[in-house]
């Protein structure tokens, strides 16, 4: 997996059904120092490179009073990921585990998903550190941390639900 | 917005361009005790009921592993949410907020995330605590909490850069 899409010894691949079930726009593109996927970071440090989240039209707007939070959630397409591995060996040892127990960027439905630390945001671009994919990735969403996010409508009954 | 689709005064939808970048697909499906959006919990609680995350096949293998961790990132599709509005008014009175600095389920590309308890994984079946999205909502993703998981690979050059 992952470096450059082969397959490892002990690794399992799937006739994946066709990803057809919803679709995606992307909303923006994620410019890195990383060219190749055999420099990028497995995990992003918040003292790393500054990074620029484009935000494309219609959603520039959709930005105003996110600069009010230090840390934003980015989510985006992990573009260049195969999408049929069931078992994975990051060590390429022959010894694998469940996809779903790793955070590979190969998964059937390749989403990264990172906490960043935001600068600012200018003129539609989110200025941020900590993120770990490859230059040009393009952009799904940004939301509020969810720890520095409280929930701005009443609450609803499932709200004081425990279980 | 969001509880069943209707604008609210302020509010700003866009023509917004047709989701085909890219395709996922449903890869399970999320119970929970929450069947109408007038009820789903704004934020999940970790002593809230416990909610079962079915895998479908050929993705169940994928989980060895998983269980080694006490929370997991759970990304799921919003199903029944608008994805035009542009600026949202959570309070219906008025003021309104850009999309991005809301985690509202009303989205460009409608995409759930929680960082949710893990009880227990049996027969292709999570159960978890922590969830807030309604019952019969599609699985995208699981994977360990960031704040859990070490790469196991070896670290690449940009795991080193700061700037």
């Amino acid at each position: 997996m992952v470096r450059e899409n082969e397959i490892r010894s002990g690794e399992v691949a799937v006739p994946a059904p066709p990803p057809t079930d919803a679709g995606l726009v992307f909303i923006g593109s994620i410019r890195t120092p990383w060219t190749s996927r055999l420099e990028t970071p497995r995990q992003g440090r918040t003292d790393g490179p500054v990074c620029r989240i484009e935000v494309f039209d219609p959603w520039v707007d959709a930005l105003d009073g996110l600069e009010a939070f230090e840390r934003v959630e980015v989510l985006y397409w992990l573009h260049l990921s195969r999408r049929d591995l069931v078992r994975q060996s990051p060590r390429n040892d022959g010894t694998t585990r469940g996809t779903f127990s790793l955070r590979s960027p190969v998964r059937p439905n390749p989403i990264g998903t990172s906490i960043a630390a935001l600068d600012r945001i200018e003129d539609g671009i989110a200025y941020v550190r900590g993120l770990d994919c490859l230059d040009a990735t393009p952009l799904l969403d940004l939301k509020p941390a969810r720890d520095l996010f409280t929930p701005i409508a009443p609450p609803q009954p499932g709200d004081f639900q425990i279980g």
